[in-house]
């Protein structure tokens, strides 16, 4: 028996086109370990946005119904060469009701429970999940447990490889988003040192009021000054970047380095052998990421991505994660949303052109039947 | 007893001022493992340049014999603050006969004989070295010895970090540097794929001339494909970059993702799973290192250096790459000069603006005595 609903795609074309369009599609009966979800609630994150609007023209895009059409401009039109001409689904996680199971014990263990997955075709009525990835959310709403793998298990994620490289203390930029505050939330309770970087006064009084003992603030004139003194209390030198573009990540570098050199004895050509690390684990600005030619050569800036983690964590760490996830999921994993909008709420030019922008404390969440 | 000879010192003061010059100086008697040597005859390496001349405008400095004061811009200026006002030695390696030594068994047993070293004051009549760095040269003369270790230890090193990340292949960057003919030999001794990018024709034909199987020119114009070919079939994805500044290391990266992608089965939104990796080991180039976001977040971009890779080589590794040094020091670790000049031979205008310039193969040699 196959399932029919409403779900949307994404299309690039090679002439530069991209279409995302909500249509009417079918639902195969899972098989083996699969679930048939009816999909309830799915948040827009930024690891969303990369397929469904990346760097396209929306103010001057083609709106109808459940249905627009913008212009993808160079390099990204060609940087995307491998989905040319591919219809994809997309949204990475949500939570949603089992309507049918495979025969796998795992599978039928979950029929009719309410559940979080990571589809990656949330954004849709129906959606096909692997049970093993499936979380049971109990008596909680779809609401709460709709951005319950992402965020949660990226803050995780971040604390968990900081401990794995030997660190006990985090620089974290974009500080006060959604992710920032549960991070917060987590190094405190791990007691993991936070050195947060946020670029407006309001964030600093939401992440102090939160608990937060570093917060600084990058539009002040003394930033860098304020960067050194958190450092240097901290002795944090692995920072995470989710912007990714201009000199965010230089800032930090130099900052760490301009504390360990401070601290050594004897000056050195080749500056201090402290090393330093950035993880640039999104793309909030499409700009060049620049590294000026400060803080010697003992330093690494690698991308952080949640699956490769998650594979070098193994399984017995990620169940522990997720089970710490469900156990305080409306305390310390608790997400916000600005506004709620079905599938083709998500596709009006009001709602694209601000939930693009991935303003802090501003996510968007889909609720596909309305 | 003190003995006394000519040195060369690099002082760099607040107000801007870069000063070199040759002075009197004077040599305590070597202890403990410490032995003095009667320096023969020292390289002038990139990572001298550092200290020596850094980015000071040596085209207008005040030249006198044995001395030049040259203007050292900002950002350089305060990026070097832990050495302001500091007078500093200089030349990290050479080779020199032992004429006295500390009571040490290892110190004495070197007395009389020709010996490389890393003593970080090489320019200079004496210097004093700890003899365990230092390598017996036998029969060999300064001038083949002189570069044994920084160059030949580098290239090695580079081999043993791919071998130590499970890689059997290299691309490297200025391919044709005396640095990269050695690498190109131990590859083709050892067995490891290599991708030469330099940036003329001659360097192709002197990289091939020396049987390099792989050698692209970043000056055609069809660069990007014969890297991506050369990538494709070597499997190389993992890099050695001594430019640094601007976009060479992001050409390596993009490439390589290009490379892995197109040989996906499915189109991935967050670009391929292969880890690319470019390390870059030096700064000719002093612009910012300029990272374009088109290689997805599974990339990492490291510095790389000489005494952090030993210890993490470990002691045996150590010894066992300077006995294949020494084993090979005229053939695959031989190193050639374009100029030799003697301590105030380095400091006129000719020189310092030729040499500081690390033009391929133009290397100088510093022989103290004349």
């Amino acid at each position: 028996m196959t399932t029919t609903g409403k779900q949307l795609f994404t299309t690039l074309t090679a002439d530069g086109k991209l279409t995302l369009e909500v249509a009417e599609a079918s639902f195969p009966e899972p098989t083996g370990n699969q679930v048939l979800l009816k999909m309830e609630a799915a948040p827009i994150n930024p690891s969303d946005l990369a397929i469904l609007t990346g760097a396209a023209d929306f103010e001057n895009a083609d709106y109808s119904p459940g249905k627009v059409v913008a212009d993808m401009p160079e390099p990204f039109l060609s940087g995307q060469k491998g989905r040319h001409g591919q219809r994809l689904p997309a949204g990475n996680e949500g939570a949603g009701t089992v309507v049918a199971t495979g025969d796998s014990d795992a599978a039928k263990a979950l029929m009719g429970q309410r559940v979080a997955c990571v589809p990656g075709t949330a954004f849709s009525q129906y959606a096909i999940a692997d049970a093993m990835m499936c979380l049971p959310l109990g008596d909680h709403s779809a609401e709460a447990g709709a951005s319950s793998f992402v965020n949660p298990m990226t803050s995780l994620g971040f604390v968990e490889t900081a401990k794995m490289e030997g660190h006990d203390a985090i620089v974290h930029l974009a500080a006060a988003s959604n992710l920032g505050q549960m991070l917060n939330r987590i190094c405190i309770e791990d007691g993991m040192k936070l050195v947060n970087i946020v670029r407006r006064k309001e964030h600093v009084d939401l992440l102090k009021s939160q608990g937060a003992q570093y917060v600084v603030n990058s539009s002040d004139d003394d930033f860098m000054d304020q960067l050194r003194s958190a450092i240097a209390e901290t002795g944090a030198y692995l920072g995470f970047d989710p912007i990714g573009g201009g000199k965010n990540t230089d800032h930090v570098l130099k900052a760490m380095e301009q504390v360990a050199s401070s601290q050594m004895k004897e000056f050195s050509r080749y500056g201090s052998n402290q090393d330093k690390k950035v993880y640039i684990y999104g793309r909030l600005d499409f700009s060049p990421t620049i590294l000026t030619p400060s803080y010697g050569l003992q330093w690494t800036v690698s991308g952080w991505l949640l699956t490769p983690f998650l594979q070098r964590a193994g399984m017995e760490t990620v169940v522990k994660m997720r089970q710490r996830v469900l156990a305080n999921l409306t305390t310390t994993f608790a997400s916000h949303y600005k506004s709620k909008v079905d599938l083709e709420g998500m596709l009006t030019k009001e709602a694209i052109c601000d939930y693009r922008q991935m303003k802090t404390g501003e996510k968007y969440l889909v609720t596909p039947w309305g």
